[in-house]
């Protein structure tokens, strides 16, 4: 077992500050990580402003981990010392359910280990994620950065860039399909054009700006998916107007307060909506190597460790085009004074 | 043009009572029906005492009609006259959108004219349905009632019976698929156990009591699709919880109220919600066909044309096993006294 620095919240202290956490001896099947770059994800907020109920204390959050491998267990196999490596959104599962056995990992039925907050198996305490300095994790739930992508721009694929691939897999996104993606990179941004000129750049054909009513009923019955990445409380009948017959709903972002659905938002075009979470690891590597074949990364804006506090403010407040990501590597140290 | 004796709701009279109502010339298409059973479907009550908004008046219901062909257009070739035929929930649509050119008619893009309360194309009023002597009906609207099968027991296939067969089919239902079908016949059975041996003698292996919050925890992700016929305000999440991964949740019943829809009931194991409205007539066609072809009917109680306003009663006190059909052709005529 070794400590290294983190910044978490505690008991006492519910802002975001340097602390010391342990992670685990190199095991077996272990691989050691130094963390680089840390995407900052709205579920970090959620867990640890405790939106999403309460969470168990120390909580270091981050599942969007880029770094260095720096150790291996003996019967690792997958991985080297001084090769980029990646974490996501969980490090350990039953490995014995239907799901695990699918690669739907992610719906392991006994539970997935999330990668912070989670009971650790051996029952000696919780997960803690990469907001810090270093993490152990079984070599299964490791994944391989590939070498020409930008590390701390390739962070958010980690969780963000799956999240959204899965479900474009899985519910059947083609060419020539037409998608509404609702939500373009934190809270509040509906009504709030100012973000026209990247969403062009990304390649939407159009922005609808939701507060614009009219552009609403004009938007109506014209797309095949709406993929929903919000994660606050917004209006789903609006949204499933924009769906033609046989339209899905693809419902990713984790808003805590329930939808009202009414009946005949869905039966009168057979509509559907499915949920998504993450994906699982074989489909995460896939993902990230077509990211590496097409030179895919995320838009990041890059701050060191002390600013994560002002960070989250600033995604609560919708001002981030697109992902924090945490320079961990070069800015979590002894020194780190969380900003407040 | 002529006139035919029907049981209806008018603005002065909100219950059921005797009255006449025009039928159209038979053109060239058309297919004039004697009614002999129209089945008593919920929407018909929903309809009626304005539940599902305010409705055109006078209202004759009923969209679950089986009768025999009187007369038939000049250039009708499907049918003949003294044949058994059906009609249900609609009797016309654009015929020129993608929608209805895939036999999906019911979602036809410009509205699909409903059996009742829908505005005619020719703008002379809006429609009535089955609760009445006769109806025209353009012959693509009509389906054939195989002859092997009883009557009024088909009736109720019209409507109860395709809405549940068409997305079994589209959301891939298949052999071994585990189903829990929610709602047995009528409102508010749920958490009542008196249906229960005919649930078992319908082929359900068992008979989940809701309002047993144990039964309902130990029942969780047992099933693949839940096919929800409740027409009334539940508990989604409640029900969503007994999906296992990737199961499906099928809604056909219109309950009036929006659900509560908790993002975090469908995300976690990637379960879809998705709506079903009847069936086209072509696919109709096929299930009245397989139904014959093995011999399948509805369980029914058959009840006279003046027994009508009780029944709704009955029905929104759930005490019917499994769905009235009313004895037109033997009981709607001039001296119709419906009792209160």
């Amino acid at each position: 077992m070794s400590n290294v620095l983190a910044i978490g919240v505690t008991e006492t202290q519910t802002k975001l500050h340097l602390l010391t956490i342990p992670r685990r001896a190199v095991g077996p099947n272990d691989v050691d990580i130094k963390i680089e770059y840390c995407g900052m994800c709205h579920s970090d907020l959620h867990h640890c402003r405790q939106e999403w109920g309460e969470t168990k204390k120390p909580s270091v959050p981050g599942h969007e981990i880029v770094g260095t491998v720096t150790q291996v267990g003996a019967k690792v196999s997958k991985f080297a010392v001084g090769q980029t490596v990646g974490v996501g959104c969980f490090v350990d599962s039953c490995r014995e359910c239907k799901e695990c056995g699918d690669d739907l990992i992610q719906y392991c039925a006994k539970g997935v280990t999330g990668t912070y907050g989670a009971p650790v198996k051996d029952g000696t305490g919780h997960t803690h994620g990469g907001y810090s300095q270093a993490i152990v994790v079984d070599e299964n739930y490791v994944l391989s950065i590939p070498s020409n992508l930008d590390q701390a721009a390739a962070a958010p694929l980690l969780c963000a860039g799956i999240t959204v691939w899965s479900p474009m897999k899985h519910y059947g996104v083609k060419a020539g399909s037409k998608i509404a993606v609702l939500g373009l990179g934190g809270l509040g941004h509906m009504g709030d054009e100012n973000k026209k000129p990247e969403a062009l750049a990304l390649g939407a054909e159009s922005l609808l700006v939701t507060s614009d009513k009219e552009a609403f009923k004009r938007a109506s019955r014209s797309f095949d998916f709406v993929i929903d990445t919000v994660s606050d409380d917004h209006d789903l009948a609006s949204y499933l107007s924009l769906l033609g017959t046989d339209g899905t709903y693809i419902l990713v972002g984790g808003s805590p307060k329930p939808f009202a659905l009414p009946a005949f938002s869905l039966i009168p075009k057979r509509i559907k909506i499915g949920g998504s979470l993450v994906g699982g690891i074989k489909e995460t590597q896939e993902m990230l190597d077509f990211c590496g074949a097409n030179n895919i990364v995320s838009e990041i804006e890059l701050v060191k460790a002390e600013y994560a506090e002002k960070a989250w403010d600033r995604m609560q407040k919708s001002d981030v085009k697109f992902r924090f990501v945490i320079d961990v590597g070069r800015s979590l140290n002894k020194d780190t004074q969380v900003k407040l």
